[in-house]
């Protein structure tokens, strides 16, 4: 059965490994991830529109992000270790709808895509958020965390659909 | 302002912070969490129904979440370190609707609740089963990452509508 | 020779070990700790100053700080464990001088005194800080990490000079 | 202003971010650090020149500092990872100053400088010199943490001034 | 099938968990454990009898036992964190049988045993010694790691056999 | 006395350093090792040839071994860190015997060999079965951790005598 085969991490008897990357060629690749923290317009106000002299409420949320796009491979059991080379991390609050949009950006030369550094960045930016939301909104959700676009490697660019 | 106030990680001029709970009181506490991964019917299938004497797919996503719960004071930055006494992660998967219902249930017995380290699970969970099936779905969603319930500690228990 | 006894990490015979605090009491534990990073007044502007709308420039060394108090058992290799309750850490950037002060306070309920917490919170958020002008003022310099003052614990209260 | 556009981790609205290397050359970088613990030369006497059969007290602080080069990118937000090729770190004790200078050079075949990583070597030898005497000095200060040389990538040798 | 249930880390459809232990009560708990380095009596001599003047080198795997002790909850899945309070890695060397036995003992005060601490700490210390001579012997082997004692918590006391 | 040279982590006055590789090349190398645990035949059908659905218990022993070989260098203090681009590790149970064989094969596109890499992932996930049948037989011992066999690199290839 050939789909048995499209699991990468699996071999034939179903047991896991980190499959062999080094035949790959090294290459610029790019990988843009988003989540969508879900909550109430008043708490987006309060995150992200205080006047207060020194705002830090995203910025935490934005180095957790950056910082846990270089753990990946410690967190995703059979990721790859990559040489990062470029991550960003952004929000775009939106008050009237009581969500905050995340984007992240990763880039790398190396042999495998960044996608997953890009999900893990926005998905740890996103628990950031919630942690610092939860004593006045313990039913946020975080939403629609998805591999925007990704380019470079063997496979080609690819974008996700509207 | 009152509501200022109640972003605790953030003091009255913005900036974060890791509050003080030493004065919190130890109590055992619980918290359970899910989130979904969508995807197609044809990969659940791969995942979870494989007749394969060694099916570690499922296996691999539930031991991250495990692990991850752990991590959850290095990920997210104003996070207390809490000593975890129980964790467990489950998967049902559902071919027909083509998607991954993932839930973790922690407790701790400590001066915080667990519901960060449970929403931590979870979300490291669905990226592993993300990377797992990432070659074959591109386009899979990690949705509806929330807390289910939580009890223990002096805001009482909680439990999310349905 | 009583003095070799005082290096607490080192045997009789000279090799290290860590402590037995098993029979400690837990108390509230406090220490404070400061650091002074050197550089010239103009970059002192550039990192404090600037009217920017999202002035993450500070945030990313208290972040750093923060995160670095709690990884102190991990970098430091004779310390203990430790369950910390609180931690803040604050700059006073004095553009006159070009120096920018930092303070960081941190606070257990443990068996241990968190001086080693502290001064670590200060050095990482100094490194950050330097990492963050290095590429105007490769020549700054990291000057006075030290205790301020540490309470709690069997040795009683204790507050460095002026 | 072109200063503003000087502190390369801070983009133009002021968030932070992890600047792009991709298209940075891969050459051979060479960074040396110093910190300079000031206690007493009692202290100094104790920690370098007893004759014990296993003298690990600069030992401990060697290895810590060795093992906190390789942990600079967990440390410092916006560091890059990097392929450390050498790190070497060294004490010079002088018991009439009460002084200990560590002198730390890192090597890499990277696309960033690793003068982050030699000032982050030598600080954590120096917290960790200072966790081994604070039992019989809490008055210990680390001072003059600095880059002493950097030579390789394109913006040139550099040695501090005397 | 009541030895199914032995496995303590596994629940009866066979998924792995990490356990309950909220309600185990907390006590001072010991264990010891060791491993044997088999290698020449040569170069046994080189690393434990060189009369160089900073023998670092059994340091260097004191220090990495010590710290893996710490570690133990990041590389055994589904091991407990806990606060541990005591942690010594000696080296008995013997050019004549040409091995080095490594003995760790760890202490703590807490809800589980530390046999998976003590195990880990003489596993990486041994590593270690090996990393260290394998320019000379690749042919060395660990062996014989296992616990010797543990005392304290519900079980009561237990010591290898001879 | 070229002996002493001979421990390359050690410098010629004993001290620790982490040698420098800047200049080696990179090459493909493939390491593969091995570990014995020594139980009894019943506590390795438990492990191994229980018919539950979900069989976790060899799964979590292989991921521990799998993201140990990506921490070697966190674990070992002289490791130079290394992009590695596959690893397997495989069990071989033997409840005649009371055995369960471990085989780790590590491979990277890197400066140095990845022997130790193989050695901790057989370590680690010999380790974790430990902890998964401590509760059924403490007396279990973990044997003859060595290499296999290594290839890549100036010094050739080598293959353990049988």
């Amino acid at each position: 059965m050939e789909e048995q085969q499209s699991l990468t991490h699996v071999r034939a008897d179903g047991s896991a490994h980190m499959v062999d990357v080094s035949e790959k060629s090294e290459t610029t690749r790019v990988a843009r991830a988003e989540a969508i923290v879900r909550t109430r317009g008043d708490v987006v106000v309060l995150l992200a529109e205080g006047n207060l002299p020194k705002g830090d409420a995203l910025s935490v949320a934005r180095i957790a992000g950056i910082m846990a796009a270089k753990k990946t491979p410690e967190l995703v059991p059979l990721c790859h270790p990559l040489p990062i080379s470029k991550v960003t991390v952004d929000f775009e609050p939106n008050a009237a709808d009581g969500t905050i949009r995340i984007e992240a950006l990763v880039k790398t030369r190396g042999v495998t895509g960044v996608e997953m550094e890009a999900l893990t960045a926005v998905s740890v930016a996103a628990l950031t958020v919630f942690d610092m939301i939860k004593a006045v909104d313990k039913a946020a959700i975080i939403d629609g965390i998805r591999v925007l676009a990704k380019s470079g490697g063997k496979s080609g660019d690819w974008e996700a659909g509207a």
